[in-house]
């Protein structure tokens, strides 16, 4: 799974870290943007554009940790605002209900997410947003997509570790054909 | 269940629609009314007090028919803004998964939700409201209740068909204690 | 969407039904048959292949109407019964709330679901089956098709009225690639 | 939150665990058994009686945490036989979406979910048991109750950390009154 940009790395080191993410699993949150009309009606999906370390570039969803003592719509809310900017006026559930649960196991093949990182278990959520995007920091940009453009192989196979799984997971449960 | 003014009565006359009303499950959408923070944590849950036919009060969520040919959204989107005034701007959700269907039965018993005119299934929705409502037509008024006050049994005693059953369904959905 | 075979038109004659069926939304519920692991994982999706009025030949998932006084969870048990036989031993899901709602229109377009006889809105469920199914009436066979089969184009194109959509959602909504 | 039996404490030592808890969130799945009958209304929900450190008593639901490489459905199945035995026969669910997401902070308030000794995050799912119970281990006991007695204050009062919220939670999601 792709982090964006963690600018929060917790009270541990990133020695911990690395040694915590290889002997547990790690709770992430997961945002999927969406304009949507008056109806609720989802009418695009946005996807960030990202520099990978190896040099190519991949779309992605939001992503982020749940830090110690951070609610899950607190998180939520943190990692929108710093991928998406501050005026973007997310519309964080009011539901914990996830709709749906993505498990990244560092072994490929079994869940249909992978992260070589990590063990990573994100909780996923449809976000509403209704304001102007600013991808800042290591996010180059920020596009959105029609219904069928999200659904096309296309954008699915600029997705890496299983996002273009996720997505077309957000697809369906909004009732467009994924 | 407690119709909020159902000014539009479809495509049937008073006669036929009661006839049907025996003979076959009528599709409804209710919508508890919420206010949300930033964090989109419930913090206020919206009822309608409205007048009986018997000159009772009582307090009842968001109810409505869904007509032929209507898409649910766009059903629930008219029954808001018939119920709260065209400026309530209720969020309407992006899935068409409800949080609960409640099965309102004409007898009393086979369900904790019953309405003696009829057996009414209704798809159920936790439905955001930014603006300013203006209940009207046969609404006397709209009240926003916190969590613990929906929660009493205060309030709860003052709904009829099950619809506090409804509305403590609403709070676990949302995280608050039911 | 094709009905499986309707044993019960309830207590209207078929003139009566058509004449409703034309003025408003009937209620339905749709199941995904699914055969399961140990650990809930689907393995198997089922569907039922039938004959078309037309001569020719589709698949479809289990799909009837609800009755007047009937619970949804009744009605479900009615029509896997029906279409599955008597052993077919259906764990019926404990919430009432469907992982999607399909609405089915008259008109093309208006959903990604379309029924040229009426305006049907399902209630879908996925329903985990351990026992022997034996379709009778008018389905001619019921096939298991692994997830990766129930998600080719070969598959999806054999279904009418967007029942194809619907069985990605499903697959979607157990966690697999749609 | 009061974890049932962990026999399997990871790749941690004691020292180590308590290090981590304080200073990340542990991802927890927690499930409700229930008995139902045939059409999948839950019937009875069982809750474990067991002895606290401070030698009192309370109920609980079935709670554990997911381990390293350890998928949440079997995570589930394992904790499940872990309390129940190995003939309970639990139908994990096919879908990873949960009923609700329990967050048990040190800090009591900041949810309805309270935990001393960390912060969890709990992934809650109803489960079907339909073998024979045979709790072992810690667990004394475990008490089928009705849906009336289950959400009986006495029940709910000898649950501790918010375990009676959830359980009200659960309630509500299978349609019964919480």
């Amino acid at each position: 799974m792709t982090d964006t940009a963690d600018t929060q790395p917790g009270w541990f080191s990133d020695e911990e870290l690395e040694n915590i993410r290889g002997r547990m699993p790690v709770l992430y949150v997961q945002a999927v943007p969406v304009r949507v009309d008056e109806t609720g009606q989802a009418t695009h999906f946005g996807l960030l554009m990202r520099a990978a370390p190896d040099g190519s570039f991949n779309r992605s969803v939001v992503s982020g940790r749940v830090l110690y003592h951070e609610r899950v719509r607190d998180a939520l809310l943190r990692h929108l605002e710093k991928d998406l900017g501050p005026v973007a006026l997310p519309r964080i559930p009011t539901a914990p209900q996830p709709f749906t649960v993505a498990e990244y196991f560092p072994t490929p093949g079994v869940t249909p997410f992978h992260d070589p990182r990590q063990h990573a278990v994100a909780m996923a959520y449809i976000v509403p947003v209704s304001g102007d995007c600013q991808p800042r920091q290591d996010a180059l940009d920020l596009i959105w997509f029609t219904p069928e453009e999200a659904a096309s192989p296309k954008v699915i196979e600029e997705m890496t570790g299983g996002q273009g799984v996720l997505l077309r997971q957000a697809l369906a449960h909004v009732g467009h054909a994924p």
